[in-house]
C-alpha cells in the first residue's frame, strides 16, 4: 500500500498514521524524495483502507499489490517526464537520443562527437570513463581524468553527459560532472549502489540485468525510488538467450510492458540488443513504436578503431540516417489511430 | 556450393558433371523445384571453381558456407516474392496480412471474420482446423469438416487460406483446401513433414521452432527447398526465455537477421510473440520497421469467447486500427532514408 | 479426475457413469490401455466425489488437478515397472542400461556392439536407423535395411533395441524388430506421432523436447497413455540455454522432479546431456544419485570414426569402466540413509 | 602467456624481462599474491617462448589462450587446495560440508545451528547478515551487529563463518568476524568488488552470476586471483532458465567442466540449485559425483520459520542424514574404477 502524505504532514501526524498502521498489522516505511512523501506499508490483513485515508496529513492512499510500488502506475496513471539537467526532458511524450561511443579514449575523440551531437540536435552524449570489462585484462577506461575531459568539452556545447557509475565510491567524484548516472546490466541487482544512488539529485538510467525479469529491473528502479530520488530511467539492453546469431535478444516486448507496468520513461539500447552494427537502425526504430522514450547507440567517427563495442558501433553517416530516421518515426507514431 | 542448371541441361551434360565433382571429392545431390534445377555440392577439399563452372549445362555457381544453401541470399542477392494463389505475392516489396482465429469454430465464425477481413482489404485468412494441443484433453479442431466449410466461405469471397498441417497424412486431404501449408512451432524440425511439403505445389509457412535458432529456421527452410518447393516463408513467432511477463519473446533480431541471410519472404506473428492483445498491435509495427514482408494475427469477434488463444486475440475493431496502422508503417518505411 | 473403472464394467454401467458426469457437467474420455479402463472427467464445478466413487463398475476415483492426468503420481502412488520384451524390466527399482551408436553403420558394427553389450551384460543396444538431422544434406541413416541388420544380430544374442521412429508411418514396418521406440527430441511434441505410439503393444521411450518444460513432457506421455499404452518410459537428455561450453544443459533436477510426478520411469541420457566424451561418465553417475531408472549412452568401437556424434561417445573401454561404476552407485544408492 | 617468476627475482631482472616483453610486442601486467608473483603478458605475434623462458629470474612460462589465465588447469595441472582458517583445506582431494541457515536471525539460532554442526562434524557455517533481496521492502539482515553475534558462537566452538560481503565497504568490518568471504550471484560481476576481495588474506566463496556462463565465472575468479589472492572456491548454485518447476536449473555439467578447466576448488550449492527442499540432498549427493569439493546447505532448526528461503531449507533431521550420505558418496567416489 503506498500512502502518499501531504507536503505539510507533520510529525504529531505521522506519529499517528503509524500507530494507526501497527494497529491494523501493519509496517510502514516512511520515504521522501524530492517530489513527494510516501509510506509504504505492508503487511497481510485486510482493512478498511478509508479508516486510513481520511486520516490528516495523507494525501491519497493506493492498494498495488505488486512487489514495487512507488514505480508502478498502479497508483500514478500519469506518464512520469525525468528533467535532466535544467532543460532536458525525456518521458510523457517528451523523447531523447543519446549517442557517443562505448569508451571515451581521447580529447579529440570527444570533440569530434561533440560536434557531430551538435550538428545532428542531438543533446546527450554517452560514453564510458569506468568500463565494467569480463577480463582484468581488458581496457577499463580513462577513468577520472577521462569524465574531466569529457565534461569540459560538453559542459562547453551544452550537450549533457551519461556514463556508468560502477560503485558507490564513485558518485561522489563523478557527480558535478555528469548528467545522467547509469547503472549497468552487471550492476542492476548492486542493491548497494542502487541505494546510495537513491540520494543523489541527478537522473538515473538503469539498464536491465542481463537476465534480468521486468520484475526485478522494476523492483531495482524501487530501491532508487524508495531511497529518494524519483528520477529514474530504465532501460532495456537485450537479454542473454541460447540464440547465438547477434549478440543479445533485443526484448521489445519489455519494452511495451514497462510502459504499461510503470510511469517511468523506458530506454531502448539497441546497439546491446542485437550486437551488430547493420542492423542496430531498424531495432532502434521497431524499439519506438514499441514504445520507447528514448535511444541510446554507440557512435564512434571510426567503429574499425574504437577501444571496445565496435562492432555494434555506427558510423556519424549512418547515424545521421538514423536520427532523421528517428524523427519520421516518432511523427508517425503520434499519427497512430 | 550451389551448381545452378540451365533449364536445358540434358543427361549428359549431368552426367559429365556429377563426374567432374567426383573426381574433385565432392558429392553433389540433384534438386529439382518449380523454378530451377540445381546440383548441392558438398566436399573439403578446395578446387578452381572455374573448372566447373564452364562446363556445358551449367549456368552459375556460387560457393554458400553456411549449413542451408538454397534458402541462402550468398547465391541469390534479390529477395523472392513467393506468390500464394494466382494473384497475390509477399516478399520483395509486397506486404501482406493474415487474420483470423486461433482455431475455426463455426460456420457463423468464418462468415463474421471473412465480412470483417473483406471489408479491411485483407486478403488472406488463418484459422486452425487441426490444433496441436499439449494435453490430449484439450479442443484438438474442427479437423477436416471444417477446413470445408472455411475453404466454401473464403473462395466465394476470394479469400486465401492459412493453416496449419500437423502431419504427412494430411497433406493430400488438406491440399485442394487451402493456398498456404502452415507448419507449426513443434513442427518446424519435423523433417519428414518438410520433405513431403517440398513435394507440393502451394506456399509453405514455416514457423520458427519454441527454441529455435536461426540457423535452424534455415535448414528447416532448405529440406523444403531442397525436396522442390521454393515457395517458402519464413514465421517469427516468438521463443521461449526465462521471462514470465508475456507469453513468448518476440525476437526482432531474427526478423532483421533472416531478411539479411535469406531471400525469403519473412512474417511476424506478434499474437505468439508476446501473447498479450494490449501489446500485439505496437509488436505487430514494430516487427515491420524490423524488416517483416507479412504480419499474421489472431482476430476474433468476440475474444474473451474464442476457444483457444484468447488472451492474444484481437477484436475486429482493435484489428481495424492495426489495419491502418499498417499501412502508414509501411508507407514510413518506404520513405526512410 | 481419474476414474478406475473395473476391468468388468459393462457398457450398461459405462453408460450410467457417463450420464451422471454430464449431471454434474463433466465431460468424460473413455480410455483402454493393456492394464485397466478409466475416464477421465474434466470440468470445473465442486462436486461430492462419493456420489461417482460408490458407482456400479468404478474401482477408484482420485482427484488430479494437473494438466496430466494418468502419468501422474497422484494417482498412482507405487511406481510402474514397465516391461521390455518378454523378460527385462525398468523402474519401480529395476535398473537398465542401454548403449550403442549414434547411427548404425554396417553390420560389423553391429556384431562388435552386440558382442560389446553380451561382454558387459547389457541387454539392450541403441542405435539409429531413421536420424533426425538439422541439414537435409547430412546422413540420414541406413533405415529399413539398417534396422533389418540391426535386429538381426541382436535377435541371436538376446539384446533388445531401442531405436528412434520419426513418424506415423514409419510404426508399422519398424514395429516386429524393434522392442522399444524411442521418441526423439525433435518429435517429442508431434502429438499425432504420440497418438499413435499408443496403440502400439511396445514400450515407448518418449525424450524431452529441446526446450521442453517438465510439465509438457508428462503432457506428452498423456498422449501416448491416454491412446491405451502404459509402457512409457521418461527421458531427460540436457535442455537448450545460454551456456556454450557443453551441447545441452543435462537438467537433473528434471529428473529428481518426474520422479516425484509421475509413476514412470525415468531414463537419463548423458552422452546429450552433456555432449562431450569426457564427462559423459560422471554425468551418468550423478544422474543415478539424482534418481535415474537407467541410462543410455552412446558407445563406439573407434568413436572417432562414428558416422555422428563421436564427440560425445564413448569407446568400449570407457563405456566398461563406467557399466561398473554404475553398478557400485546402484550398490550406494540403496544404501542410503 | 604466464610467466611464473622466481620468488628471488629482482628488480633489475624484472625490468629485463619487461623490456624484452616490450621487444616483442607484449604488454605484461605483474601479479603478486600470497604465493608467487607472476607476468600476465598479453600480445599477438608469435614468439620463441625458450627465448623468454631462458632470462635469468623466470621460474616457467606457460601458453594459456583462453581469457583467464591463472585460474586455468593449463598452467597449473594439479588442483589447488584451498586453506581455510589455519587447520582447514578445501580440493585437491579435501572436501568440506557448509550449512546453516539463509539468514541469521538471532543469538539462540546462531547457537542452535552451531550445535548441531558441532553435533555432526560440520567445520564451516553458512549465513547472510547483509542479504541482497530482489525488493527494497524485504528483510535485509542484521548486519555488524548480527555478525559479531555469529562471531562469537562460532570462535567458541571452532566453526569457521562463509557469510555474503556485497560492497568493498564492508569488506574492512566484516574482515575479522569471518573465515570466507562469499560473494552472491548478483555480485559475481561486480568487479570493484573482486578487485578488492584480491586484496585481502582470507578464501573467497565466487558464485556464477544468474545466467553466468562458465567463461565468465572464470574471469571473474581471475579478477581476485591477479590482485593477489589465489584462495578462492568457485560456487555453482543453479542457473536461469525457462522451466518453472524449480527455482533454478542446476547445472552440474559445469562442476564438471569447471574441474577441468581450472584447478580451484568447486562448491555445490544445491538449495539455491533446485530451491525445493525435498530434493535437495539427491541434488547434492549427485553434486559430489560430478566432481564438487563441497556443499553449500541452507538448514535451519525449524525452516518453516526461517525468515528466508525455508522452502529450500533442510531441517536438522534432513541435514543429518544428508551427512551421512556424503560420506558414503565420498568413499564411492574414491573407489570408482
Amino acid at each position: 500500500m503506498i500512502i502518499q502524505l501531504d507536503q505539510q504532514c507533520n510529525a504529531s501526524q505521522l506519529s499517528d498514521i503509524n500507530t494507526q498502521l501497527s494497529t491494523i498489522g501493519y509496517q510502514g516505511s516512511e520515504i521522501e524524495t524530492q517530489f513527494g512523501k510516501y509510506i509504504i506499508a505492508i503487511g497481510k490483513k485486510e482493512f478498511d483502507i478509508r479508516k486510513i485515508g481520511s486520516m490528516a496529513g495523507i494525501k491519497d492512499i493506493h492498494r498495488v499489490s505488486d512487489a514495487y510500488k512507488l514505480v508502478s502506475s498502479k497508483w500514478k496513471v500519469g506518464k512520469t517526464a525525468v528533467k535532466i539537467g535544467d532543460d532536458l526532458l525525456i518521458g510523457n511524450g517528451n523523447f531523447q537520443v543519446m549517442a557517443g561511443p562505448c569508451s571515451i579514449e581521447s580529447e579529440e575523440q570527444i570533440e569530434s562527437t561533440v560536434a557531430h551531437l551538435v550538428r545532428n540536435g542531438v543533446k546527450i552524449m554517452r560514453g564510458g570513463v569506468y568500463k565494467p570489462r569480463s577480463s582484468p585484462y581488458s581496457f577499463r577506461g580513462l577513468g577520472q581524468d577521462g569524465l574531466k575531459l569529457f565534461y569540459k568539452t560538453c559542459q562547453e556545447n551544452n550537450i549533457k553527459i551519461v556514463t556508468e557509475v560502477m560503485q558507490v565510491s564513485q558518485i561522489e567524484p563523478m557527480h558535478d560532472y555528469i548528467d545522467i548516472f547509469q547503472v549497468g546490466a552487471r550492476n542492476s541487482q548492486n542493491f548497494n549502489l542502487l541505494d546510495e544512488l537513491g540520494k543523489v539529485d541527478k537522473p538515473i538510467l538503469l539498464k536491465r540485468a542481463i537476465s534480468g525479469t521486468i520484475d526485478e529491473l522494476l523492483q531495482a528502479a524501487e530501491y532508487i525510488f524508495s531511497n529518494g530520488n524519483e528520477r529514474i530511467m530504465l532501460c532495456e539492453r537485450g537479454i542473454r538467450t541460447y540464440e547465438g546469431a547477434y549478440r543479445n535478444t533485443m526484448d521489445l516486448n519489455a519494452i511495451a510492458i514497462l510502459k504499461e507496468k510503470s510511469h517511468l520513461p523506458v530506454v531502448a539500447d539497441p546497439s546491446h540488443g542485437i550486437g551488430v552494427r547493420k542492423f542496430v537502425p531498424q531495432i532502434a526504430l521497431a524499439s519506438i513504436l514499441a514504445g520507447a522514450d528514448g535511444v541510446i547507440v554507440e557512435v564512434h567517427e571510426n567503429p574499425e578503431k574504437a577501444f571496445s563495442d565496435g562492432q555494434q558501433t555506427l558510423s556519424y553517416q549512418e547515424a545521421e540516417a538514423l536520427y532523421e530516421n528517428i524523427k519520421s518515426t516518432l511523427a508517425l507514431r503520434k499519427n497512430l489511430v
